[in-house]
C-alpha cells in the first residue's frame, strides 16, 4: 500500500519555518520538540515508542519501500506526514545532502527520578559536557556497552540538537537519560550505593585498578576544564587513564570509552 | 623582546588567497603545505621540526607571551611571519572564532619506508577511514596510547584537512604516519612479523581474547563498509568489539580506542 502523503512546497509554510526553528535551542525549548535527521533514527524513535508529531519525507524518497514502512507507522502512531521537495528535506547547514525522513519528536523530560537506580549496567555522569558531538557518540558507546543510562550534570550541551542526536546515530532514544544539578545527582547515587568513580588528572589508579564490578558509576568532566575540585572531593576514587609521557590528553568522548570498556571487560561484557 | 611583524590588511592579499587555498585539497596538494589553526598544534610541529612556511598572527593576539614566543621561535626556524586583523585569522568556516596563530605547514611525505616496523607500541592501519575528525581523533588516542604509528590504506581522507589536524590536537605532528595500498602494506607487516588483527562483524574473538603482547597490529574498517571480505581473508585474526544485543554500532574513533586500550593494557600500559 502506498501511503498518501501530504505536500507542501513552499519554504514559507508556517510548518516548514517550525521545523526550521527546531534548529536552535530557542525552537525546541518552545515547542517542545526536536529534530531526528536520518532514517535509523526515526526506526529507534518508532520502536521506543517516542512520540513523534510531524514525518518530513522527501520528494526522491517518498516511494521508496522503506520510507513507505516508517511512513505508515508513524501515522498510524499519530504522526502527520508530509511530503516536501528535496531542497526543503535538510537542516539549513546540510543544504547538500537532503534527508530521506526528517522527524520532528517530542523531547522526554529527563527527570532523574523516572531512572532506576538498579538497572543493570554501568552509570555514566557527564558533568559540563559542552560538545554535542560528544554526547551524542558517548550516547552511541553507552548503548552498544550496555550501561544503565547517562546523566547530564550542571550545564550540559542540549542532547535533543541535531548534532548530538546525530552523532548518537539513534542511540538517544535508546539509553536512560537525566539531567539534573550535582547535589541532587549526588544524593541520587548515594542512596543507590554506586561507588562515584571520575576520570581525572588527579587520579592515582588505572581504571584496571578500580573494582568495577561494584554497582558502579563513571564521571566524566568538561572537555576543557575537567571536574572542579569540589566535584572530585565528592567522588569516591579518582581514576587516572593510562596515557605515555608528553601526550596531551585524550578526547572526552574516547576517554569515556575507554572507562566504560574497561568496566564492562571487568564484569565479563555482561551487565 | 617584541617580535615585530610584517603586517596583511586585505582578504585580496596573495598570501591570504593562498592560505585560504589551503582549505581544499587541490590547494594543499599544489602548494604541499597545510594549515594548523590553533596555538597548541603550531608548538607541537615547532617542537616536532615540522616546517613552517608562514605563521599568521591575528591582531588583538600579537602582543601576547606566547604569541610572541612562538613567532620568534617560528621566524628563527625560517617562517615568514605575518600579522593580519581578526577579520583575516580564521579559516572561512570559522569566522566568527578567530585563532590567535595560523601555520601553514609543509606535508610529510607518508612514506611507509620512513617507518620503523620494530618501533615499541601497537600499529594501526586504517582502511579507506573517510571523516577527518575520526581520523583526527584516532591519531590523538594513538599519541596518547604510544602506538608505534598509524598507516592509511587505500582511500582514506586526508590528514592534512583542516578538520583532521584540528581533531588530532597537535598528535598529527607527533605520531609516526603513513599512506600506502594494502598490498603494499600488507607485505611490509608480514616481513616485520606484526599479527594482523582487524575489528570485523564477523569477529569471533573478544579483543581480551587476543594476544595483543605480540609484535602486532590493528586493522580499523571504513565507517559505513567496515572491511571487504578478501581483506578480512588476509588478516591473522578478526575480533568481536562486544556489544550488547540490539545495539547497531560503535563509532569507528571510539572502536579504535576501545581496541587499543585493551591492547597496551595487556602490555602493561608500557609500549
Amino acid at each position: 500500500m502506498i501511503v498518501d502523503f501530504d505536500s507542501i512546497t513552499s519554504a514559507s509554510n508556517p510548518l516548514i519555518k517550525q521545523l526550521r526553528s527546531l534548529e536552535r535551542k530557542k525552537g525546541r525549548n518552545e515547542t517542545g520538540l526536536f529534530l531526528a535527521e536520518c532514517s535509523s533514527c526515526v526506526e529507534q524513535a518508532l520502536a521506543r515508542d517516542w512520540q513523534i508529531y510531524t514525518l518530513i519525507v522527501s520528494k526522491t524518497s517518498a516511494d521508496r519501500d522503506f520510507v513507505q514502512d516508517l511512513a505508515k507507522r508513524a501515522r498510524d502512531k499519530g504522526a502527520r506526514v508530509v511530503s516536501v521537495p528535496d531542497r526543503l528535506a535538510g537542516s539549513s547547514a546540510r543544504k547538500d545532502n537532503p534527508q530521506a525522513v526528517i522527524a520532528a519528536i517530542k523531547h522526554s523530560d529527563l527527570e532523574l527520578s523516572a531512572l532506576n537506580p538498579g538497572a543493570p549496567g554501568l552509570w555514566i555522569g557527564l558533568y559540563e559536557c559542552r560538545d554535542p558531538g560528544n554526547l551524542g557518540t558517548i550516547l552511541r558507546t553507552a548503548d552498544c556497552a550496555g550501561a544503565a543510562g547517562v546523566i547530564l550534570l550542571e550545564n550540559c550541551c542540549d542532547p535533543f540538537s541535531v548534532e548530538a542526536v546525530r552523532a548518537s546515530m539513534g542511540s538517544l532514544f535508546d539509553v536512560a537519560l537525566a539531567r539534573t544539578d550535582f547535589a541532587t545527582f549526588n544524593a541520587w547515587r548515594q542512596t543507590a550505593g554506586l561507588n562515584m568513580v571520575a576520570a581525572s588528572v588527579n587520579g592515582e589508579s588505572a581504571p584496571t585498578e578500580i573494582d568495577f564490578t561494584k554497582p558502579s558509576l563513571l564521571l566524566m568532566g568538561n572537555e576543557q576544564a575537567g571536574l572542579p575540585a569540589e566535584i572530585e572531593a565528592a567522588c569516591d576514587q579518582l581514576c587516572l587513564i593510562p596515557m605515555r609521557g608528553g601526550a596531551d590528553s585524550l578526547n572526552l568522548a574516547q576517554a569515556t570509552a575507554i572507562m566504560l570498556y574497561e568496566g564492562w571487560r571487568q564484569r565479563g561484557f555482561v551487565s
